[in-house]
């Protein structure tokens, strides 16, 4: 029985493009982890390419990647200057990852990855939200942008509002877009995140 | 390959069920139409109960089942007054459902999910919001309560502000409470919707 990953709005990314005709090669921004994501992508069919920053992460994802046989190839890159070619990917995503920079940055993030998504492919890409519990923590470095301490390193975080990320989709088709508000438990206390997430198609 | 289903919230149900160590036994309140997820959680292992109003949709579900040769033991009911025991299901959810009713009633169906769930069971139940388009639509027959039409069939819906539905929840431990507003593309149209999705655990 196969496990359910914690990434669950990539199910719904998942579903779309199991819909669509196009090659199955996916693209994972930030790729690496305990519970890599692109390993679900392997279970239905994908060919998979991960690029990761951090080594720590990339190495976690592979002994993953080892345990269950699967060749997710995730290799060291940096998602403002990918090296795959234009139009190469079907399908293009980065999940809870291209906010920990600053919002000049994930634009470039974004502009690379639409840059390698085919005619017609589909990109997931989501966001922190101003409504986060963590949003104006930490020394402010531009608007809505902090630096915080992920694990005792300190990390930007980028937050967005509502209709802010709209204009990185302009020239795409903007096929599902959903602003969440969560509360859970992590680590014993109540916390409240905000993220929106987006369903986009690049145009022909 | 097993196909995705639409009903995305609940492999966030199912993930935090699995995780449990509770027997398998789950119960769907509102079970009917062409995708009935009890079938996922029938891939997974579990025993599952289904109630459905609708004789159409039960009908669909049951011939679903038929085809994936599962037994997903769906029947008529009410989930205002279900016909099974109290504390005999470990788990429990109704999936856009409850809200097509009054809000005196979904009272009545969630304080039934609540008798029938074990001590430690696990509860999913989403509601509709006042952030989605068609709240004020239609004969309003209570507050944010509206007659709407259905395929052509007039239908009450009940639309809850963000804190709203806490209430039900007073005597039980939400792990999880999430606030989604959602713009997809319906019928050739852009729409907006908001539901808050619970999940809860009775207490011992």
């Amino acid at each position: 029985m196969k496990e359910i990953f914690k990434q669950i709005p990539l199910y719904r990314f998942l579903k779309f493009c199991n819909e669509e005709n196009m090659d199955k090669v996916v693209l994972d921004c930030g790729a690496g982890g305990d519970c890599p994501p692109l390993s679900l992508f392997s279970e239905y069919g994908y060919s998979t390419y991960g690029i990761e920053f951090s080594d720590e992460q990339m190495k976690k994802a592979n002994v993953y990647g080892k345990i269950k046989n699967q060749k997710l190839n995730i290799i060291k890159g940096d998602m403002r200057k990918l090296d795959f070619e234009d139009d190469s990917m079907s399908y293009v995503y980065s999940y809870n990852s291209v906010f920990h920079m600053t919002k000049a940055d994930v634009l470039k993030s974004i502009n690379e990855m639409k840059r390698v998504l085919k005619p017609n492919g589909l990109l997931f890409v989501n966001f922190l939200t101003t409504k986060d519990f963590r949003c104006g923590e930490g020394p402010c470095v531009g608007e809505n942008e902090y630096e915080q301490m992920d694990d005792d390193i300190p990390v930007i975080h980028s937050y967005f509002e509502e209709q802010e990320a709209d204009r990185f989709f302009q020239d795409m088709k903007i096929l599902y877009k959903e602003d969440r508000v969560l509360e859970r438990i992590y680590e014993g206390e109540r916390i409240r995140q905000g993220f929106i997430d987006y369903i986009v198609k690049k145009m022909d």
